[in-house]
């Protein structure tokens, strides 16, 4: 195939680029690069045009700015997909753990270390230059192409969704397609086909209306920070099952086919252990540590707080104790309905001499993508061709909250379609990208692309 | 009896002397009052000179001066008492809240309002003027008779402790005796015969040896704020008892003489739910709730923090948890002892996928007065005389700690003759001391002596 071919051939031009892309410092989250993130919406808008994309337009948001792009040559009933990204990155600090400077790319075997290297710039790049490799050799891509790169990722996407449901007739497509996650291994190609959803409270315990001194009152006082102790405790059982009424009554549960498939991935439990930095792992007995923290609805108290926290000793009765605490949803329940059911459990097993406060702080969705939709089909294919083998559906324990906008807001479901590796050190200093796998991810683009449009 | 009759006499002489007192702001805990502080000192050394005592020093400390009196006319065989008390008071912020300015001294009806006014001058200065009554009228007083006042007690008595040990002969008495403390009402005398020991430890517990993402890791590492929640809901059964084996073994149980006693002190309910602002008690239910707050062990977490405590939602499954956990003590329960009880089961009941570390912040033991010495029985007989009704014994659910260290390092008991009244905002804007109270008190502090003497 020509396309391919293209890509081969210009290896060491893309890779030039890439070096291009990543030595601007567009950190989202402070205000001195602002500029920065100027010019890598620019860039970025100029490889968009020279890709061959014929519109393609840098669009303001109350903070930075959207680069839109769009190029549908294959008319109204072929698909149209929309490929997110985000050209921000994190802060590179702390800088003297770099062992190359975070904004000079630096090749060290078939690695490029960069910030942003993985997260999201490579990527990113990756749609880009497989689009151009179709202009290149066949004039067009095969399907309709949108492209929505945001400036915000690292700080919270926070105008991202209102941009979304403001420009829902301009995005409007049949599949999402995002680049921001990895494959479990150099030669072993995977897919994410869900993510978990969340739901975060705040609980809030009152004993006595004053803080109180504990010579004088205790052992006669219901102490709030027993109190919430109890009620946390009373959460789950011992095998950590949440034992909040109701909770589980919409958990789709797992099917053996399910299971087998999740069963698929490496997973070395002494390797596990000696990552998560504990002796040995909890929770549910009936479901492997993969499922726990993947498939299954879960329970973290993320905070408490209550009395006195100070060093030293003060012998303080406290009027109040506070805890956050966040589960996991999994596919079908609805944060909404699951928050007040938690809501109304910690009330019912407030101890008498307490009152209970609960504030929902946070909700997200569940994101799962039917494993047999035509572009799962297009990607699990392409990663297949290109890799040499099939790629192991996975689910994915946190939440990667475009993908429920998406899913919300233009009623489209996301094809997570990653090409970083489990070692790719995002957030952190050293960050890399491998760079195989940009070549082997434009190459899968463009057999994905290929695919959706002739299944 | 002259003593009496000078007392009488005198009042008005006394009053104005003890507004003198007042209106020096011997603040200990503020450098700012240095000045105040050793004015403080050198007032009180000339009134006890005035009142007859012929060995007066002002002695250095690393801190604030200790005021030393001393007299021993009654020879050998007579009694010798140590009066504790201190010259140096609390700071009076919040000073908007105060109906007149705390350092000049202001009668209304029949109260002194004034910082230090019932803590502890005003009750300080009562022994000083039973001692000039006995000088004035009967040459000298009809016991031995040393004096303690410190300069430091608001600010947790630092060197006292050290001082007591270096000068114990110096100090070497049959009985110490203490006015700081409060009866339960104008016409309802009573003595405190026994403090509450203390054991204090902070608790921490490890999960993962670092921080972890909730999404990544919940439902399957065991986060340490929920072990921390376990092992301090284990501590206690449903009726609030303690659970740690070994615990009550040594606790010397009430007796039913005693519990009569104690049920004596005029108790409402309704008033003090009001008092600690909660809604119903709770606790041991075989005893009543008096008996709880001053004669059983207990046990309270004094604070809890552990992950995220900022305001918002992050989705961390923290590394560590810790609480502060202290137990008041009972008579014969050893805090070092206790303290290891704590610590031993504390670390069985970790869960197997935490480690818990546990540290002695602070220990205090009990004290705990024979109500028939002769000392008490004297004490007994004075309030009886003075306020024309017998007075109650009672236990105090807090500790005084120069109590335990005149026991620890004199091998002597406390009389704890408390003259003030439970509305008298220690430490609170507008304390007051009651006037009848003051001549009440000097009344009381010579027939002590007298009964002393001549049991």
């Amino acid at each position: 195939m020509q396309a391919l071919e293209y890509v081969r051939t210009n290896q060491t031009k893309f890779q030039a680029e890439l070096e291009e892309f990543l030595s601007i410092a567009s950190i989202s989250t402070q205000p001195e690069h602002k500029s920065d993130i100027s010019y890598a919406a620019t860039w970025l808008r100029d490889r968009l045009l020279i890709a061959g994309f014929p519109k393609v337009d840098v669009m303001p948001t109350p903070g930075h700015p959207v680069v839109y792009a769009e190029w549908l040559p294959a008319g109204d009933d072929a698909p149209t997909i929309l490929i997110y990204g985000h050209y921000d990155v994190q802060p590179p600090d702390p800088l003297e753990e770099w062992n190359t400077p975070p904004f000079e790319p630096t090749i060290v075997g078939y690695d490029i270390f960069a910030r942003g290297a993985a997260d999201d710039k490579g990527q990113l790049y990756v749609h880009v230059k497989a689009i151009e490799a179709f202009k290149e050799t066949a004039g067009a891509p095969p399907i309709n192409v949108k492209c929505i790169f945001e400036g915000e990722e690292e700080c919270g996407s926070p105008n991202l969704e209102p941009f979304v449901r403001e420009n829902a007739d301009l995005l409007a497509a049949d599949v999402a397609v995002i680049s921001d996650t990895h494959i479990l291994g150099k030669e072993m190609p995977s897919i994410v086909y869900a993510l978990r959803g969340l739901t975060y409270v705040e609980v809030e315990v009152t004993g006595p209306d004053h803080d109180l001194h504990s010579g004088s009152y205790g052992g006669a006082v219901h102490n709030p920070i027993h109190a919430l102790c109890e009620m946390i405790v009373s959460l789950q059982d011992e095998d950590g099952r949440i034992t909040i009424p109701g909770f589980y009554d919409n958990v789709q549960e797992l099917e053996t086919e399910e299971r087998a498939e999740l069963a698929k991935a490496p997973f070395e439990r002494e390797k596990w252990l000696r990552e998560a930095g504990v002796s040995t792992d909890w929770g549910e007995s009936a479901y492997t540590i993969v499922e726990r923290t993947t498939a299954r609805p879960t329970l973290d108290v993320n905070g408490i707080w209550g009395g006195y926290i100070q060093p030293g000793a003060k012998t303080v009765l406290p009027s109040k104790a506070f805890a956050k605490i966040s589960m996991r949803l999994v596919p079908n329940q609805d944060p909404v309905e699951i928050t007040q059911l938690v809501q109304d459990y910690l009330v019912e097993i407030a101890p008498p001499a307490v009152t209970v406060k609960v504030r929902d702080l946070h909700d997200g969705e569940c994101a799962i993508v039917r494993r047999d939709s035509p572009a799962m089909q297009a990607a699990f294919r392409a990663y297949t061709e290109v890799f040499g083998k099939q790629p192991i559906f996975v689910r994915e324990g946190g939440s990667i909250p475009v993908v429920a906008t998406f899913q919300r807001v233009l009623g489209i479901e996301t094809v997570l379609m990653g090409f970083g590796l489990p070692d790719d050190r995002l957030h952190s200093p050293n960050e890399k990208f491998h760079l195989p796998n940009f070549y082997k991810g434009i190459e899968t683009a463009i057999h994905f692309m290929r695919f959706l449009a002739k299944p």
